[in-house]
């Protein structure tokens, strides 16, 4: 699968194997979780699970550890036990999790921008399917 | 919940209510499916549901169907009714599905630039976690 708008951005599609790895990828971060999480650790540098959790509204503790663990996996997270009694844990990220959410800005500004616009297309697209 | 590098593309965040509003697409458009499917109509112009599903690789029927409908709800996309027997439904881009397109660039940019970092970030997590 080629990319059309988005070659620009890649004009240097090395294989397919690539092409594959790399939409694996897109599928993994183009996930609402992980870009609230990024937001928060962008925020706040260093957070401990719960201070994510409250950060993050509407998640649940299942869904943030299993985002929280394919962060860290992907290498766009990193955890420090710190070895005190109890034990602290800390997130923050990586310089390659800080380069994704630079990499996001420009959804974020479509967002933004776009604002008006999705919520009249909702009104309309809700008035004609009751009608 | 303001943000932070994310700051530069949105200066003039308008109210609570609107920043609740952005969190709230961005959930929605931050969706493996929607980038993929957003993906192959940029390719193709025009596309019956079946040869999205085709592009589309491992999308289910439901989750297309789903999909589908709340891209044309966001107005993202368009939905056209063919007058033929038997009838012919087509999809392509709006005007805003584009620019949301053009906006995600830069994820693919960044997944582009970093799989390979990413590939080895995963190996060496799961050698630590396997020891």
């Amino acid at each position: 699968m080629s990319r059309s708008v988005f070659e620009h951005a890649a004009p240097e599609i090395a294989s397919v194997e690539v092409e594959r790895l790399v939409t694996d990828i897109i599928g993994r971060v183009a996930d609402k979780w992980t870009l609230l999480v990024l937001e928060a650790l962008e925020q706040h540098r260093e957070l401990r699970f719960t201070a994510i959790g409250r950060e993050v509204e509407g998640i649940s503790q299942k869904m943030l550890t299993q985002t929280l663990r394919q962060m860290e996996r992907d290498g766009l997270v990193i955890r420090t036990i710190h070895p005190v009694i109890p034990p602290k844990v800390e997130y923050r990220l990586t310089e390659m999790g800080h380069s994704l959410g630079y990499a996001f800005c420009g959804v974020w500004g479509w967002a933004e921008a776009n604002h008006a616009a999705i919520t009249a297309a909702r009104a309309r697209f809700d008035t004609k399917a009751a009608g």
